[in-house]
Formats: C-alpha cells, sequence, structure tokens
C-alpha cells in the first residue's frame, strides 16, 4: 500500500523543521482560504521540503513543515504574502500558538528498521 | 488568559523534540486505554519536558514529546512497556507512521517577539 500523501516525504537527515502548535478561534474567519493559498506558496518555495498537519475537533492544530536549512525557512518567514498570513493569524485566528525550529536528527517509520 | 495545557511549556532550547505523524486504523481495538497509560508513563520518565498532540477526524495524528537529551528519548523507547505499545501500534492502531528525532533550536510564540 503506497503511503498516504498526508505524510511529507523529505530526503534523509538533516533537515529542519518547523514545528506550529495552536489553538484557533472559534468560526472561519478566511483562514480556510488564506491556509491553503499560503500551503500553496510555500510548496514553491526554495527549500521546501514538505508539510504535515491535523486539527482536531476542537481546534487544536499541529503543522510541521519540513526544509533544507534555517536560511530557508528564514526567508519563508519574511515572505510577504506569508507576513500578511502571519499578522491575520495572530488577530483572528489562532488564540495562541507555539513555533519551534528544530534540526532533524534522525527519522523511521514503520516500514523500516528503528534506529 | 492562561495558555492551555494542550500546549507543552518546556525550558528555553535546546532540547528535544520526537515528531510522530500517523494513519490511525478504523476503530479503537484498545487503542485510547493504551495511549493514556502510555502518555502518563512518559511523565515519569527522565527528562521528559512535555507533550502535545491532535488527531482529525479521519484519524490522521501528529504527537510531539519533548525531552531533554537523545538519551532520555532512547531510554524512553526502550522502556518495556512502551516496548509493548510500539508492538501493537503497529500490529492493529496505525496503517502507516513516521518518527522524526529532532533537536529544537529557537522558540517563540504568540506572545514574545518573533526571532
Amino acid at each position: 500500500m503506497p503511503v498516504s500523501p498526508k505524510f511529507a516525504q523529505p530526503p534523509e537527515p538533516p533537515y529542519y523543521a518547523v514545528i506550529f502548535t495552536a489553538q484557533r478561534t472559534p468560526g472561519d474567519n478566511g483562514y480556510e482560504k488564506m491556509a491553503a493559498r499560503i500551503a500553496e506558496l510555500a510548496t514553491g518555495q526554495p527549500g521546501y521540503l514538505g508539510l504535515e498537519g491535523t486539527e482536531d475537533s476542537e481546534g487544536f492544530e499541529i503543522t510541521i513543515s519540513y526544509w533544507e536549512s534555517e536560511e530557508c525557512i528564514r526567508d519563508w518567514k519574511a515572505h510577504l504574502d506569508h507576513q500578511i498570513a502571519q499578522k491575520q493569524g495572530r488577530k483572528l485566528w489562532y488564540e495562541h500558538y507555539e513555533i519551534r525550529v528544530a534540526r532533524v536528527e534522525r527519522a523511521y517509520n514503520m516500514l523500516t528498521l528503528t534506529l
């Protein structure tokens, strides 16, 4: 069975992850449309390696994007359209969020021997 | 407004994250009970710094646990009860999962200035 496209498929480590954990506000307020647009924009950014995200029925969301380098992450953060989305996020869409930038050192999955 | 207990509150970086992204199988098959037990066990492990997790209505789950060191992560992975849960996970609860061990380099949130 092929692995679902919900899973990112970055190359072998090392690479970087931006871990975004967030509590959404009630209602949509333009979120779905902007989130789709931002995800599409990220896909075209230099050094983008993939995205995984999920959200429960109470609006607790975790989204992880994978990147080649810290420099790529900084460039994406500074992207104008992304800046606008970040501002909207703070104002409208999120009660709270945490962002953690991490260097992935090793990786394995259900199909590989564990490290 | 205090930050929801759904958010982990690890100390300042550096620390480590185990990123677990998974597609659940349909049905419970004893998962909820074991997951609660394993989460409680993790809390008591040396070097444990917190947990964040969420799952959508289609069973796509992301759980991230935070740890002081890679050594603590290896010890937790080798814990006997956790080993049993891992085996059940592969056999019963998950269609697929990915595990990434990462070193958190920097962190900020909605309330702090961004880096």
